[in-house]
């Protein structure tokens, strides 16, 4: 008996493309001889369409796709999940289903019972819960599909929600003797640890093999890591597929083979996904072409290594943009940077143009002190200049902002925060020295000065970080408290031993930030909850 | 027996000072001997506090000033809406409930039976819905306490969702003699007639008096316009609370009142929801002025009006900002326009430093045709003089972008896209010229020459609109079928009899221009559906 798992790398929406490599992992699969097969969670419509679920010919398309898929079928037991109509029509007008085929045949549906409302997840607005676990049989066995959050309650690791029924207990009264699960499980920050462990418990409880198939590839915010998996009977991890890739995980369920260990990479895989991000999310929309604008400063140095890698050096602009106060190691620096990445580097002085606005508004800000109007300016006259190689030759800029910035709103709106994808939105500056030091690891990429030199905006003489921001060793801790672990500015100042105000002063900013964040570019969301998708935030409130 | 219909503007997580409001209330309603008084939904903390629910802090403190409220209910039935535990911890850990309270004592909860989450409502991601229609008995009456959404399924108006149950049909067993409803329900265009007839329906089935008691004013992108009100026994309306502003509704359920009529003025309503939306977004962030960049087009000459009228003349600043490309008429326009609004002007040339631009690029950008770029640049030399006096002298820029530009991508992104909050991004080009000619039905404000000039950016030499977009009377129709009726290209071309090409063209571009709206500052909601809160849209997509 052979488990193929498809780990395919979906557009939303683009059900044409989506089947066409449902079909061709189908051919591969029967070229492996494989007997089951199975595909990420929506693998027709891609995970998640979002509010694409409302169009009424989305869903029949859908449905088109799979009568496509179908002949295919023949000789195989084929598990493919697709969004569809719920018959009964209430709650909710939709199903998250698995079509079960098998030699030609639809033999039936398994819709998703936990359906995931919280963080980045917003199932409950189009989909009704399924309330049957059933089993299939196939060449004598007894086959339990599953879908994603279905079995992520019986390790009590959901957080937001305590569902009233736990479908692996279901099944386990069914005697299964192999688990299936589609998932759309997004990559955040060592997620893969937590992800391992609930499937190891689903083995052990239900004293079956498990085979976990994950999408793979980035859509919007959300990349996902793939690491599709198969477990034994006693919830041992004995293959594991590529992480940010596709791939296909062929298993003999026959053969005993022995546990293999769980690579352990947490900062080589956030490189990864921050990587797979900027590719896909660029590809995805047709485009080739990306463009950093190069500080001298460690953040966009990383943006700028991740962009080349992701895109291929011949697809990387890098821009110097220098003012009266830039300092001449900065520009030495990023030139440096372009030439070991072999990529194109323009350098151009925003000098003139900003002397041009302020002598056209001296008349109004005569005897006005030189204040945060004067360094917006500077960091606005940069994402002109940057915003208009974008339109004139077609690159996507990448914005360099980190999540200890946004968080502060320590950015300048329509200046540095401007470009089509935050790519270090939700990576926080420690992380940024961590993912430096990955990238260096080998060789020198990233000259030792940047990585040595006190964090600067530039934007008037002798500016540091610091004149604003609190060291990054006691603000990044307390952004991840608030943010991530959703503790209170008591308790984070308890936890991490520091003053109660200080943490209220650093939860006060976070939230006057606010309305920034919601004009920046969206952002890759690699922790457990980034500003972006995921959290909703009131701007108006008078709470914190 | 005298009910109190208390129609307050709260603020989001403003505890202290939504329960001193609740509290004037109660002593306004003891003032007019009032027996029942009853609150919008989620009293204490405002509707709606998004993520601030996952706080547990906040729960607490909710709960703490209803402690406060209950000694203030001496002689009183009073009904006041906040977030709480679900006790049972299971599936959502939280209720949206009501606190019955009586005579200074609890008398128990009414939690929220139908939850919405759809469109701008995601309930289900904080909430379990409740199970019971427990009736209230005061003073011999039996009276039913409901929450919004509870008694809309009754008239099968709601989208999206065909609930199980139906609260009104289950109160209907109990003969309640009065139905109170504890509403957060925001306006969009028509609404309230809408609304009168769901309550018109619920009386009519009870036989009971209906009093709702509706939430005012701005969080966020949500316009709250009141028009609290009360139905007799025969689901006719006897009276309506003021749209748009705090106001009690006192009501004596013992004199036979005569019927009145709903007010019909949509435009009228829309004017004041927008003028409602500038006022409560500025000064409920403490910010008092505001500022509009006049371009002599009609949009910025209708948020110019709107801005006097919410914040004042003295409060808002228009700034002219012509180019070499701007007609001599749009400049003279706008200084009239000025003029009648008594506003502040200033003029200032942005072709100096549109020289300095082009002249810095012009080696890189040598033998390129005049495109986008520098259409684009001279709209972002606008935004960034605007910002300018924005950050020197605290005025919040509105943006003047109509919905039928922000659905095309007609906009450039840190140009006219800039601001803190888009006045007009839900109202369509046709709208805006109703608007207007509201605005001038008594005495012309707004110049003629500006109401009748062919729409254009100015951006080059005789630009129009047209030469981008189609007829406005083609394209906002095509907008409100695919947004707000969610119709697929082939229903619209059938019901507006239009080319099928025509109408994909315009869905094609509606898609591609999502990335630019995720860069827009958050705009008022007055329609059924927005391009902000409430349309969940993958930016990359392959499926329109």
């Amino acid at each position: 008996m052979k488990v193929f798992a498809a780990q395919i790398n979906p557009t939303i929406g683009y059900l044409e493309g989506n089947t066409r490599k449902i079909l061709a992992a189908i051919e591969r699969a029967k070229h492996r001889k494989a007997d089951i097969v199975l595909f990420p969670e929506l693998t027709i419509s891609g995970y998640f369409p979002d509010d694409l679920l409302l169009d009424e010919s989305f869903i029949d398309a859908c449905a088109q796709k799979l009568e496509e898929i179908l002949p295919a079928t023949g000789g195989l037991f084929v598990c493919v999940g697709l969004p569809r109509r719920n018959p009964e029509g209430k709650e909710k007008f939709l199903y998250n289903s698995v079509a079960v085929c098998a030699d030609g045949k639809l033999l039936g549906y398994k819709n998703k019972t936990l359906l995931p409302t919280y963080d980045v997840f917003d199932e409950r607005r189009y989909f009704e819960p399924g309330t049957e676990e059933p089993i299939w049989e196939y060449l004598g066995h007894r086959i339990a599909v599953t879908i994603c959050e279905d079995v992520w309650q019986h390790s009590n690791t959901v957080g937001y929600t305590h569902y009233r029924t736990d479908p692996v207990l279901e099944l386990k009264k069914e005697r299964p003797d192999l688990l299936l699960n589609l998932s759309g499980s997004p990559y955040y920050f060592n997620r893969k640890d937590v992800r391992l462990s609930v499937f190891q418990t689903v083995a052990k409880t239900l004293g079956c093999p498990v085979v976990l198939c994950n999408q793979v590839g980035v859509n919007d915010q959300l990349v996902f890591d793939g690491h599709s998996c198969y477990l034994n009977e006693k919830g041992e991890m004995v293959q594991i597929a590529k992480g940010f890739a596709e791939d296909d995980l062929v298993i003999d369920l026959n053969t005993h083979a022995c546990p293999c260990r769980l690579p352990e990479n947490g900062i080589a895989d956030l490189y990864s996904a921050l990587v797979l991000g900027v590719r896909d999310y660029l590809h995805k929309q047709g485009f080739k072409r990306g463009m950093v604008g190069l500080s001298g400063g460690i953040d966009s140095a990383l943006v700028a290594c991740i962009a080349k890698e992701a895109l291929g050096a011949e697809n990387v602009l890098c821009v110097g943009l220098p003012s009266r106060y830039s300092s001449p190691g900065s520009v030495f620096d990023a030139e440096e940077l372009a030439k070991k990445l072999s990529v194109e580097f323009r350098l151009i002085s925003i000098d003139l143009i900003f002397q041009s606005y302020l002598d056209l508004l001296e008349p109004m800000f005569r005897g006005c002190p030189f204040d945060a109007t004067e360094e917006n300016l500077q960091s606005r006259i940069r994402g002109m200049i940057l915003m208009a190689f974008s339109n004139k030759e077609g690159y996507i800029l990448l914005n360099t902002g980190n999540k200890s910035e946004m968080a502060m709103g320590y950015a300048t709106l329509y200046g540095d925060m401007a470009g089509g994808l935050g790519v270090l939105h939700d990576v926080t500056k420690l992380h940024i020295y961590q993912l430096a030091a990955y990238v260096n690891a080998k060789e020198e990429i990233i000259p030792q000065a940047i990585i040595d030199k006190i964090p600067s905006a530039e934007l008037k003489e002798n500016q540091t970080d610091f004149d604003t921001l609190p060291p990054y060793e006691i603000l990044d801790p307390v952004i991840e408290d608030y943010i991530e672990n959703r503790l209170a500015p008591e308790e984070i100042a308890r936890k991490r031993n520091l003053g109660l105000e200080t943490v209220r002063d650093i939860v006060r900013k976070i939230h006057l930030a606010e309305y920034k964040r919601r004009q920046a570019p969206i952002g890759l969301r690699v922790t457990q909850k980034a500003f972006s998708k995921g959290r909703y935030v009131p701007i108006v409130q008078k709470w914190r």
